[in-house]
C-alpha cells in the first residue's frame, strides 16, 4: 500500500491494515502530521470494508514512540496553536477508539508519553521483554490530563497516581504487572505473536464485536470529550509558563 | 421452602434464603424461566424481614452455571423476542444489585458468561479450588455489552479487554490475580465457609449496611440502565446476523 | 508555625506545609475540631504562594489515624447534628482534593475508616512496614459511603467489596498488593523518604502538575458531591438505629 515518508508506512496483512510509524529517527517522535495522518487513515479503516482491524507499531529495534515530536511542541507558542494541537490528540485518540473493528499495539523499545497513550487506546497491547514504558510528562513541565484520564479508566485511580504522580520508567516485569501489555514477548516473536493474534480475533464474528465495542468506546470516548476544553488550556497555559519549552529547549540545545 | 423443578430450589438456612439452580443438566444453562423467577424471588426476599441475606450457588460438583441456555437463545428470531430476552437479563443483574441485604455466590466447576456475571453481581464470591471462570461471547459470536460493563466496572479496563477481547478460560489461580473471588477453598469447604461468611456478616447491624450499599450499587444499577437500549440492539443485530445461531446450531449439532 | 492544642501542629519544611496530627491519644482519633481546623488550613495552603504542597502524617510512633473520634460520634444524636458532621466530613475529602500542589500522606502504625480515607485522598501514601489498615465501618455499624465510593475509585468495584464488606485488617503487605501505598519504608526512614518525595516533587513545574491535577480531580469532587445527601441520610438513619452508638458505648464503656 501507500507509505507517508517520515510518517508511517501501511502495510495489507492478514486482513489488517498494518501501520509502522517510521519517522526518521528510531525514537518515532509524534508529530502533527504523523497525529493528524492517522486520523484520517484510522476513519477510512473503520468504513473500508476489506479492512477487518487495524495494528499500530513502530517496529521492531525501534521505539513504538517517545511521545510528541519536540519540534514540534518547541515551536508551539500562541494560544490558538496550541490548541488545535492539543484538539488533534484528542481526535486521535478518539479515532482510535471509534474503530469497531480489533486494533493492536505491537511495542519494542519506548512507548512514552503520547506514545504510550496511543498504545493503550487499543484493544490489546504486545510488548517485547525490553520494552520499556512511562508517562513523564509532570516531570518534564507538561500538562497530563489525558494520561491522568487514561490511566484512572484503565487502571484505577491508585494506579493512575502511582504512574502519573510518579514518573518512572517502568520495565517490562512491572508494566506486566500493572497490567499495561495483554502479552509479552521476545523481540523475534513480537511480529508473528501479533499475527497469531490476528488470525484469532478474525474467527470472532464480526457483528456482536463492533457492536460491543461501540458500546463499550462510547463512555471513554465521551470522558475524553468532556475534559477537551480544560485540557487544552492546562497546555497552553502550561506552554505560555514556559515551562514546557524551557525543557524542551534543554532537550533540543543537548 | 418451595422448590420450580428444572429452576432452582430454595432453602432458608442461617437466615439466608439459599437458591440453588438445579436446571437439569450439571451445567445449570441459565434459561429464561430461571432468569425471570430468580427476579421475582429476589424481590421478595428484599422485602421479607425474616430473610437477611441471599445465597446463590449452582451446587457442589455442578457448575454455578455455564451461561445462557442455548435451547432459549438458538430459538430467539424475532427482533421483539431477543429484546424482551436481553432485558430480562438486565433486569436480572439490577435485582441482585438492588437486594441491599448481603449476597453471596458460591462457585464450584464452571461460571461462564451469563453466569459469571450473576456471580459478579453478589457482594461476596467463593470458588472452589477447581472453578473455572470465562467470558466468552465474542468469540462465541454473542455481543457482550453487559459482560463488559461488568468487568470495567469491577476491574478497570485493562482487566476487561484482557478478558472479553481475550475470551481465554481462567482457572481459579488467574482468576485469584485478577481478584474475581474473595475466597477461594476446597469443594469439601465450599458451603461451610459459605455460612461461616454469613456468620460472621449477619454480626453486622442492618440498617448501615443497606443503606450503604443502596448508594454504592445505585452508580452501577444506573450504568447498565444506560446501555439497556444498546445493549438490546446488539443482541438483535448480532442474532440477526445469524452469527450467535450459526454457533448454537454447531453446538446443538455437535 | 502555630499549633493548635491536641489537634495538629504545623510546620514548614521543604516549601511544604507539615500537617502533623497531635490528638492526646497515639490513636489520633479525627475529632471535629480536628475535620474543621484542616478544611480551613487546606484552603489556605492552596492560595498561600510560599507553600508548594502540603504533607499530611499522624507521627511515628504514632497512628496515622484510628478513624473518627467515638467521643464526637457518640454525642450525636440529632438529625442536624449527624448531618453537618458528615457533611464536614465531605468537605474535608473535597478540601484535600482541592489542593492543586502536591500533597502526600505520611503513615505510621494504623489508618482506619476516616483515618485511611483522608490518606486515601492526598496524591503520594507512604506508610511503614507495620502500618496497618481497615475500612471496618460496616462490621461496626457505621454506614461507609464514602469509603465505598474512595475505594471503588482507586481500586475498582472488586477491591472495594473485598474491602469495605470484608472489614478485615490489611498488614502491609496486603495493603501492598492492593496498592493503597506507592511506597513502603521503615519507620525509621518514613519521614526521610517523604522529604525525598518532596524534593523530587518540586523539581516539576509547578503549572502544568496543578492544572492537571485540578482536572483530574474534579470528577472525584463530583462523585463526592453527588452522594452528599444520601450519604448524610444514611449515617442519620445508621445512628438513629443506634447501632453506631450500641457499638460506640460498648467501646466507651471497654
Amino acid at each position: 500500500m501507500k507509505a507517508i515518508k517520515d510518517v508511517f508506512e501501511l502495510g495489507f496483512q492478514n486482513k489488517f491494515l498494518w501501520i509502522q510509524f517510521n519517522r526518521e529517527k528510531d525514537a518515532n517522535p509524534f508529530s502533527r502530521t504523523l497525529t493528524q495522518e492517522l486520523i484520517k487513515v484510522l476513519a477510512e479503516a473503520e468504513l473500508d470494508s476489506e479492512i477487518k482491524g487495524v495494528a499500530l507499531t513502530g517496529g521492531i529495534n525501534r521505539s513504538f514512540s517517545t511521545g510528541g515530536d519536540f519540534n514540534d511542541v518547541a515551536r508551539l507558542s500562541e494560544r490558538q496553536e496550541v490548541s488545535e494541537y492539543l484538539n488533534e490528540i484528542i481526535d486521535l485518540y478518539q479515532a482510535i477508539l471509534k474503530v469497531t473493528k480489533p486494533t493492536l499495539a505491537l511495542v519494542d523499545h519506548y512507548a512514552i508519553g503520547q506514545g504510550l497513550q496511543v498504545a493503550l487506546m487499543t484493544d490489546w497491547k504486545i510488548a517485547t521483554q525490553r520494552a520499556k514504558i512511562s508517562m513523564p510528562e509532570l516531570k518534564n513541565g507538561v500538562a497530563c490530563p489525558l494520561g491522568a484520564l487514561i490511566l484512572e479508566t484503565l487502571f484505577g485511580r491508585a494506579s493512575m497516581l502511582r504512574d502519573v504522580i510518579g514518573c518512572s520508567m517502568l520495565n517490562i516485569e512491572s508494566a506486566r504487572m500493572s497490567q499495561y501489555f495483554e502479552q509479552i514477548v521476545s523481540d523475534a516473536e513480537l511480529f508473528s505473536t501479533g499475527h497469531k493474534w490476528i488470525e484469532r480475533i478474525l474467527e470472532y464474528p464480526e457483528v456482536p464485536f463492533r457492536l460491543t465495542k461501540r458500546i463499550q468506546n462510547r463512555r471513554f470516548i465521551q470522558l475524553l470529550e468532556d475534559i477537551r476544553v480544560d485540557a487544552a488550556e492546562a497546555h497552553i497555559q502550561s506552554i505560555l509558563a514556559r515551562t514546557g519549552q524551557a525543557h524542551f529547549q534543554k532537550i533540543l540545545n543537548g
